[in-house]
């Protein structure tokens, strides 16, 4: 189809066009109707005149018609320039309208802001609400956000790789999703919480720079910035120490950041062991930023890393407090193999924070197999068990894993930050509602009784209260 | 840490050196040893001399142990120059080896084709095959191709959106995987099978230019070429017609593909109608190359378009042929809303063949209410039915959908062509078994009864055979 873009119309001052879009506004005068015309690129008035042979149709449009519009553009008289608004010293005489599609009456208005509506209201035409000023341009700020990510990784040499959906559950990770296999009656897969394993099967696999793009599925409970689904920057990187993959996380973070036009509070990041953190901040997700930051939307990110590898139950039972399968930092390896001082051991974990927010977290990893045995023994797993938990794992150590170690940012997380948004909705394009419905479908939903035969399934039924 | 990569040794000559690698082949010569080292980006030759004090460590080497090297880089005298491999004018004076990992004896040789292993071998210990010079050529091609797709988009306006993983059933689709609701018991997410109606719904949500790299899951049998997992680049576009969409993807297909260095046989790519194809080569996936096009590895591209929109079962009952969400062409709109010379209909719909396999599909789309109310009403669906399949999106196409249409690409067959390969595993990082077992560990399995209890699942006990 022949289109001009809204925000290419300046450079058609005297020229007739056809645009393309949404009427946002339509203000009929009677002898003359003025419209809105809205697209993906702009906003631009038009106005149909009195002997326009369009003013009929004019006259039948209403907010969120969709309309191919021909018409000449001019500049505007002097006193009829509005500044204030982007092509506010143009509009556009109108000579034809082909309505495209029409609209019923929009369940909300989305020239003003939508992020105070009833939520069950707003992602039931979460389609009508991604249409404002305000998420397209948060939506849009994710892909650039994301592509500049990928564009800083590709050109060091970064390997985008993708790692299975349908996988074995992560061991000691969140609650799983799981998925019944048709072909093995009985078994399940699970939903990645995060590639994990696989992206340190990639390093014994001789690709030493992964990234990838990940789905990561937990089922925990939905809270503001946590939803069922989230998309992290996974990396992976071989013959690295802990400062190498912190240099170039900064790298990446400053580059992009920058790049999208934000401040950057302090640079390069602070840096805080753990122990420090708690002692400056009493927590290991602080918030640095002064007010006048606050106000003008800074960015203070900060390292925090040297965090203790295990925490103690109160019934002694030790447990990792990241990642199990995160190295002890190098002086303290002995401590680990030969279990001493178990609450002393640090391991190379280090997390990215955000204004008060965790963006990201990750660790060198062990990579001989007596280190990750070991964590395993610490936590009082019996041989049976870890073979059977971390078996494969143990197995490629014994094959030729170099020492490897990465990170994961939350794509979410970060973009909230970018955009100043708290919340996980405004982030994503359909999110879930916080009871785990699907946005403008309806998920989740019974299963008809031929499916649950093919999967061999039967449910529990509750108890009946009549 | 201080490395130098394999690939920048020739600009080290006469300079000492740190290289990182795996021993690929060590030749034991009693007073001195050959190592040959290989990291991922090249391999070269070292050698031990007698007095090296890194002798005695090089003795305990064996295939694929990982280690630090250093060492001086001199140019090989001339008559031992070999010009067949890269850097075989140069070789390495070891002073010096770390072990950084040791490896016990590789399951299989990765120094010859592993495509001919046994699978269930190869893909226990895939970490080990992806070693190989052929799979990490794959696995970058895979990359790099998926890169080029995408800067392409990004340079036209698009805007790469994620939907969810989550979601509900796709109508008339394939098997659908499902993911019990542990908040919903009894009820069930689906995996999407492909982000159709999620792309549709952007397209009313006013982004204009979508793309996803979308993993699409589905529980169909196993072949070479299909498994349960798949990658898609996901595109649709508002205000186009089927030309504007095979103009685009045509671009793109043949740039990305010269970029990396492929012949395409054809261009423009030719197009043929469905009827056409059928009568030319019956079938309308057809490989058009000539003998000498196949031993050079030309790619051969062709259209196929106007499809029928229905087909008859024996009882009588039309079915769609590709997809419910198609538009039938502007000129039999009129029969489809009448209902009338069904089986004449042709659909908007348009696929992309590559050396006999079809390698993308698309359509323009329904995007008015009564269309697709219409074509559900010739498949014979109640109102009521259509209500609870697609009121949704009957809904969202009376709030201001514009007119789009889109396209999914396989990224899997894309990457087989351009790579020459048959098979889906040979471009998958870490493919499922022929068996649905997936690689390097060990799912489907069964849950615990506490994840059971959770999920309120029981399953039906097969008959017991003693």
């Amino acid at each position: 189809m022949e289109r001009t873009l809204i925000k290419d119309l300046r450079d058609h001052v005297g020229k007739t066009v056809t645009i393309m879009g949404w009427v946002s506004v339509r203000r009929d005068q009677g002898k003359m109707v003025f419209l809105d015309i809205r697209d993906a690129t702009g906003s631009v008035q038009t106005v149909v005149l009195p002997k326009s042979p369009a003013l009929d149709t004019a006259k039948e449009l209403a907010r969120e018609f969709v309309v191919e519009v021909e018409g000449e553009v001019s500049a505007r008289p002097a006193q009829n320039v509005n500044s204030d608004v982007p092509n506010g010293d143009i509009e556009v005489a109108v000579s034809g309208i082909q309505i495209l599609n029409s609209s019923e009456t929009p369940p909300f208005d989305i020239t003003v802001d939508t992020a105070a509506l009833n939520e069950e209201v707003r992602l039931k035409y979460r389609y009508v609400d991604l249409r404002s000023e305000r998420m397209q341009r948060i939506i849009r700020l994710r892909s650039e956000f994301v592509h500049a990510c990928r564009e800083f990784l590709h050109e060091r040499g970064f390997v985008e790789i993708e790692t299975p959906l349908l996988t074995e559950s992560t061991p000691e990770g969140s609650r799983d999703f799981v998925v019944p296999s048709r072909l093995h009656k009985g078994k399940f897969y699970a939903l990645p919480q995060s590639p994990q394993q696989y992206k340190q099967l990639l390093m014994a696999g001789g690709f030493e720079r992964y990234f990838q793009l990940a789905r990561a599925v937990r089922d925990e409970d939905l809270r503001s910035d946590r939803g069922f689904e989230h998309t992290q920057i996974d990396i992976e990187m071989s013959f690295v120490e802990e400062g190498d993959v912190m240099r170039l996380i900064e790298e990446m973070v400053v580059q992009t950041a920058e790049q999208l036009g934000r401040h950057i509070a302090q640079k390069p990041f602070p840096r805080f062991t753990f122990a420090d953190a708690m002692e400056r901040f009493g927590t290991d997700k602080f918030d640095m930023r002064t007010e006048e930051e606050k106000i003008n939307g800074a960015l203070s990110f900060a390292w925090v890393y040297r965090f203790p590898f295990f925490e103690q139950a109160p019934d002694g039972q030790w447990t990792f407090t990241h990642n199990p399968f995160s190295a002890p930092i190098p002086e303290h390896a002995e401590l680990l193999l030969k279990k001493e001082r178990i609450g002393d051991i640090l391991t190379a974990q280090y997390d990215l924070v955000c204004n008060g927010f965790e963006v990201g977290g990750g660790s060198i990893r062990a990579h001989r197999a007596e280190l990750l045995r070991a964590t395993y023994e610490v936590m009082g797993h019996s041989p049976e068990e870890i073979e059977s938990r971390v078996g494969h794992m143990l197995k490629a150590f014994s094959l030729g894993t170099p020492p490897h170690g990465g990170i994961a940012l939350g794509v979410e997380r970060l973009v909230m930050t970018l955009a100043g948004e708290e919340h996980l909705r405004e982030v994503q394009a359909f999110p879930m509602t916080r009871g785990g419905q699907t946005s403008v479908m309806s998920a989740p939903k019974e299963l008809s009784d031929a499916q649950l035969q093919e999967l061999g399934i039967t449910f529990q039924k509750p108890p009946r209260h009549e």
